[in-house]
């Protein structure tokens, strides 16, 4: 194979074989591809596209340049969930300790983040003693002991997908359908479980900003999982403004703990119930939707949801003390509030002016190896379509460096649109794309 | 300048400014903007194409990306010639001397060839002693003392050109106007001349096979070097056929000095004269074509052009008695001969074939660094619309490993049309762009 002649092919809009996209990968891996010859593939495919079989051949490429998960050793069907991300996204927090209660097995690999907050295993890091990276037959073993773990991304997973995704963060070409969906569901593939809930999410403060975009890479991501062999939901929801109200890490955690126990924001609490009903119904604990939301109001009101969470966090090595008392999390001890300059409606909250207010506190990575105040981060009291009274707080920001917390106020006084009027109602799902 | 972001600028089809482009091309000369951010660029390029603007820009950027030759030392016009390339294309070893013979003040610098035949320096190093790297205060003394000096490219013009034509080369991206443009026009303005003659080969031998691509890159690569205050004429000429008889080193070295003594192929003196109007009256020697083109009737007939090219070959240490007899200039021992299997007509000769029949017997590099068979090469006894009976010799091919006799053979064999019928006549002057 000659890597000038496949880009070439590419370039002149033509399909590259099976045979040379896995040689492509595979050489790409091996380094006997430049990262030069690779970044003018990945422009040309931005131009030129690639069909569904390239993609899905991309995909079971990157998957196979390294090690796929067995999971077979665990009973029953094996869930995975994946969210391509926003402001305030602390689903698999809830989400999974309550599907798991009800026995979904979860075997989840996570990232850590890069960006407004840190990822899931950052934020799981604000449990004294919880340790994100286990072995694995750690991993697997405690799946089969209690339904559910989750640890870090090993690298032994995908590794073209991580080194080409690097290549494609600073070459300008990472918004491309089929390069976004291999990415994503190479790691998936390669985590071994047998079913997987998408939850793609569309808005201002999400990947894709319309909803034609969102639902063409659900469609693509539905489309590669299922031609590998594996049971796929995928939901639309919304990222137009920060998801719940909490934005940070502890702060995240806090409010995940209070889903638990019955007590979380309503726009949060819906998307769990709703992703809960794909996890359920794919994992064959009940064949309807309206029996699974049943299933776990009552696994939220009879604390055993809480319990589970509880269970995972300490068979992690975390202090579960936290979990029943969410406030000994550590929130920052400097904080500031921001407040309404006028009567109105909230009209809108912009999620990356949020995000990058969170950023400011000190809640994310702004590079890979930067460190994260677990305690900082921002409550919102208002979001879109509470009304405001002249005064009225509408967000708490927290930071342990006080110098922080004007500049990102600043910010996040900038990302709300108040208005005399109130706005439409907006679902935070949007659809499911069958 | 973030370099991610101009990419992802141009690959969204808007215009990079002028500070953009310097800032990138002084940045990947230095070495701090990678080749996976500029092939990423470049392969954008191809598909978003350049403004004028931006292409002049480019083209000065690269230029002033290393020193720019002052040759105002020199009285006069001093004039440049540049052939896009092709098979049996020795044009500047009979033009130069010819133009120079008459008062044209030529400094030219040359590369070496990379395919089926050497460059102009390789084709002149046929001739023992003959010096091709002159340094800057001699190459300028000896256009002041003959009016005529050519040397090899200094790598100190014009260094993000050749750094930037070795990653296309590798990616896919060579094919792009503008690129093309603003690598050849780099190259020439740094090489300080005030009048540039330009002849952009079309055809099946040609890097711009359609007539409409060979005229639009004309028309760039003439906007280019007007706008940065040179005199351009640009021709676009005929390479659907091999130019004149002989292809290889020695061999046209040869067919060049015949054509100074009058005795040239019919196609590359009408080549010769046509290019010599241009350089003739954009060096204000006389103000119309029927004058030089008598001027250089009687430059041959004198002898006056061959002496030229005798005191050239002096200047620069060669053996000039190799110029008066050209028939001590070595051809390789070896030789083969393919012939007519049947009566009729040559209807074409396919340009890339015989150009890897050269290669393959030895006259060409596959890769930078070959050693090149100086005495290899190609003499075409028939050329298009030449009558033929079976049996007549077509060429004759001479190598110094007989081994490698037989396969160009075939390959040249295959590239020969023979048909029952005349083809059209087509002449090797397409036209003039203005």
């Amino acid at each position: 194979m000659n890597m000038c002649e496949l880009i070439d092919k590419k370039k002149r809009g033509l399909e590259l074989s099976t045979d040379e996209i896995y040689a492509m990968i595979s050489g790409y891996t091996r380094g006997d591809i430049p990262d030069y010859q690779m970044s003018a593939m990945t422009m040309a495919i931005c131009f030129q596209g690639m069909s569904k079989r390239e993609t899905l051949d991309l995909t079971l490429a990157m998957r196979d340049s390294g090690s796929v998960l067995d999971l077979s050793s665990i009973d029953g069907i094996k869930s995975d969930k994946h969210s391509t991300g926003g402001v305030g996204d602390k689903t698999s927090l809830a989400l999974l300790p309550l599907v798991s209660a009800l026995g979904v097995k979860v075997a989840k690999m996570s990232g850590r983040g890069l960006g407004h907050t840190g990822g899931t295993i950052d934020k799981l890091e604000s449990i004294p003693g919880f340790n994100t990276s286990l072995d694995t037959p750690r991993f697997i073993k405690q799946v089969k002991d209690i339904g559910f773990a989750l640890t870090g991304q090993s690298m032994a997973l995908a590794p073209a997908d991580k080194k080409l995704y690097a290549l494609r963060d600073v070459t300008a070409t990472v918004d491309q359908l089929s390069l976004i969906a291999s990415s994503i569901m190479s790691k998936k593939l390669a985590s071994g479980a047998d079913s997987i809930v998408l939850d793609v999410k569309c808005g201002s403060g999400a990947f894709m900003r319309g909803q034609e975009d969102a639902e063409a890479l659900a469609a693509a991501m539905t489309e590669i999982g299922r031609s590998a062999g594996k049971s796929v939901r995928a939901y639309i929801t919304d990222m137009d403004q920060p998801l719940g109200n909490a934005i940070g890490n502890a702060i995240e955690v806090k409010e995940a703990i209070l889903t638990l126990k019955g007590k979380g924001p309503a726009d949060f609490t819906e998307l769990v119930y709703t992703l809960g009903e794909g996890m359920l119904t794919s994992a064959g604990i009940t064949s309807d939707s309206e029996t699974a939301r049943i299933l776990m109001e009552k696994a939220i009101s009879s604390g055993s949801a809480l319990d589970q969470l509880a269970r995972f966090v300490r068979a992690q090595g975390g202090d579960d003390s936290f979990i029943y008392d969410e406030n000994r999390l550590k929130i920052s001890q400097y904080s500031t509030n921001i407040c309404a300059d006028e009567d109105g409606y909230v009209t809108g909250i912009d999620c990356d002016s949020a995000g990058l207010a969170s950023l400011a506190l000190g809640a994310g990575r702004e590079k890979i190896g930067d460190e994260i105040d677990h305690g900082a981060g921002i409550m919102l009291h208002k979001k879109c379509g509470d009304e405001v009274l002249e005064g009225n707080s509408l967000a708490t920001l927290y930071s342990s460096d006080e110098g922080k917390l004007k500049a990102a106020a600043e910010r996040l006084k900038a990302a709300y649109h108040i208005g005399k009027e109130a706005p439409g109602k907006r679902s935070v799902i949007i659809k499911e794309v069958v």
